[in-house]
């Protein structure tokens, strides 16, 4: 059968869950079944929700909860996902203590979804990278500065050798630094340092804007020659992103930015999954890239859900995978973890552990790329930085992390 | 100055949340300032965010926590939504445990939104209904059912006397019965009952599809006769609603739907406030009707989270006001609670109250006026029943609270 299954989370009364299980299938689908008519029945028989699981536990608290598995008939809704999460998360989400944990699409559900345009084969393929993660680094301190000091940054950080640098997620159309002019200060200065140094950075600029602009400044993007865009998806929407993903015309990576998103993932009673809407719906809409904040630094997520999301944005799937990009706190001294959580498939993304470098975001650029050569030469990090001054440097400033072959 | 002002709650170790406060006034605008050469500070001083407040407290379950109040400069951002909530709660909404309670807008920045259009003045125009809460009612059981079903749900309902019937919010495209096909159905059963009782019933049809469609599908629904518009705007954005308000060709009222907001209303501890995003900002986007849940169902919200919500859809602003609908598990007994708490300007909604009458809904209609006009009588419920069987019947199968003269 075509249709969505949810797995939720809910906490409740120990035995009052088969009931509560029923009535939401039957609530969110066709109202009522034991007093309608046989003939009635035979009608709505392919719309009904069925339960397809019950199972109670006790948490670390002592309170009872159920994880609850109901499945939706897709004839019910339409295939997008403002429709799929009204159906089964949107009375519901207002129900008492209840956690969204997961949603699996049948395949003619899931057909009805793009995934990535490039993926992560797709990225590699554009940066000639295919052997190793990726490093990315952030604009920083750039709110009311001007397009000079922006260039400035932009120059250093490639100089570094990273991969990728993105804007700040905080930084919207502005007189000093319009997004247009962003495009092609960045289109030429990247030029300049491919010609010079024969290395490829590309850039993500922020795409933002009220929502009926963001196709038509996405398209002006790409014909100003941008290589990538980073949007806040999450306050827009998904179905934004997916129509971002659709447009033949925006045939441009797409970043997401993972700003909002703690509002409804961060409790553990309320709201949705991390790995469901960081993971595996900002896939299936579309994400290139899907960032998230890391097992490691300051704004931390648990490494658990964190893994959860790497799992979701690369598991193999009948679209393409998305780049894992933990994010927040990370310095060249973690390298180590980071390739033993996310492995070659990810994106090691630094904002402090570029620009804070004692030689500044050059250095920390060549300090990332050496402790990913040390890692995959199998070489701990202290090793590594008797040769490679900058990662000496980095070493002695932020710490190491290294990880035993297990 | 012209700038957004965030209140939040953060919980964390006493003596710690100063610091906090300036780390993040800095983080979210100009990054740092300490070591700013004097240049620098004298440039970057206007996009420099401020600590207004940091109150700290303990809650009742013994944890420290404190109220926060940043202000951010408008010169950072567009004037836009989802620019606004990406710089007060983007990375923020990861930081650990925190609570967005409240925004405010300086007059410069609420300028740039529209409010609804209608609001509470102009839907009473339409209705010629000046001096009384008004009565809505939900179609029930409509998943895979076809139009002639609806018809004669519609039609009771009408007949009934409820002010506006709105669909089902889980109601799709589908074959059985289609958007256009609805609206002109709609159309012609409130006309006849029009014609045959004096009485004018607002239909509002659920607005669904992908982001691109709802601006055209909203005018086809306004050229087809249309009365008002649902709309699950959670699952889609805010600001996709304000550009609902916003176009020109689509001059009919919004009623928004509170679908998946109890993702990140819910936990009193991470997300954003119930009155911010179900009250204030749902008005501001264009909102001329807010449903929530009532604090008297089985759905339920606290009773103060709700009269906050129906405090800001109608407080006195510079825009119009809109109707607070306080829905779920609402029968005609709760009319004398929902008129104290809510007042005249309401809109009192109910499912199984209507559908679920011994009279059917005619008469779960009937009896929701006539409670109406008991509580405006200043009459007891009880007192009223003795001259109005639909009423009487309704309090006998679900009882009532009367609320004395305080």
């Amino acid at each position: 059968m075509s249709e969505v299954t949810a797995t939720y989370k809910f906490y409740g009364k120990p035995g009052t869950f088969e009931k509560k299980a029923e009535d939401i299938a039957l609530g969110l689908t066709v109202g009522s079944w034991t007093n309608l008519a046989i003939l009635e029945k035979e009608q709505l028989k392919k719309h009904k929700g069925y339960v397809l699981k019950v199972i109670e536990g006790v948490d670390e608290d002592g309170r009872t909860f159920a994880e609850i598995i109901i499945s939706y008939p897709s004839v019910n809704f339409s295939p997008d996902l403002p429709a799929i999460l009204t159906t089964v998360f949107g009375k519901l989400s207002l129900d008492g203590e209840v956690k969204l944990l997961n949603l699996e699409f049948s395949e003619s559900v899931e057909r009805n979804f793009p995934g990535p345009r490039f993926g992560i084969d797709g990225i590699r393929d554009r940066l000639g990278v295919t052997d190793r993660p990726l490093v990315m680094s952030i604009f920083k301190g750039v709110i009311g500065r001007d397009l000079l000091f922006l260039e400035k940054q932009l120059r250093d950080q490639a100089l570094g050798g990273v991969d990728l640098v993105k804007d700040d997620e905080i930084l919207f159309e502005s007189n000093l630094a319009p997004f247009a002019e962003r495009i092609k200060m960045g289109r030429r200065v990247l030029d300049e340092v491919h010609e010079q140094t024969g290395h490829r950075t590309l850039y993500a600029v922020n795409l933002t804007g009220r929502t009926s602009e963001v196709i038509s400044k996405a398209r002006l993007a790409r014909e100003l020659g941008a290589d990538a865009l980073l949007f806040n998806v999450f306050t827009y929407g998904l179905d934004v992103l997916q129509e971002l993903r659709e447009d033949p015309e925006i045939d441009i990576p797409l970043m997401a930015h993972p700003a909002f998103s703690g509002a409804f993932t961060q409790s553990s009673h309320y709201g949705v999954s991390h790995k469901l809407f960081l993971g595996k719906l900002l896939r299936l809409a579309g994400a290139d890239f899907g960032l998230f904040p890391s097992p490691y630094g300051s704004v931390a997520l648990e490494r658990e859900a964190t893994l959860g999301i790497g799992h979701e944005l690369t598991v193999e799937r009948r679209y393409k995978k998305s780049f894992p990009v933990p994010s927040a706190g990370i310095h060249p001294g973690l390298v180590p973890l980071i390739y033993r959580d996310f492995g070659e498939e990810s994106v090691i993304n630094a904002g402090g552990g570029i620009h804070g470098h004692p030689d500044g975001a050059i250095g920390g650029g060549k300090a990332f790329r050496q402790a990913v050569e040390a890692v995959l030469q199998k070489q701990t990090l202290r090793e590594a930085a008797k040769e490679h001054k900058e990662l000496e440097k980095a070493i002695v400033l932020w710490g190491s992390q290294e990880v035993s072959e297990g």
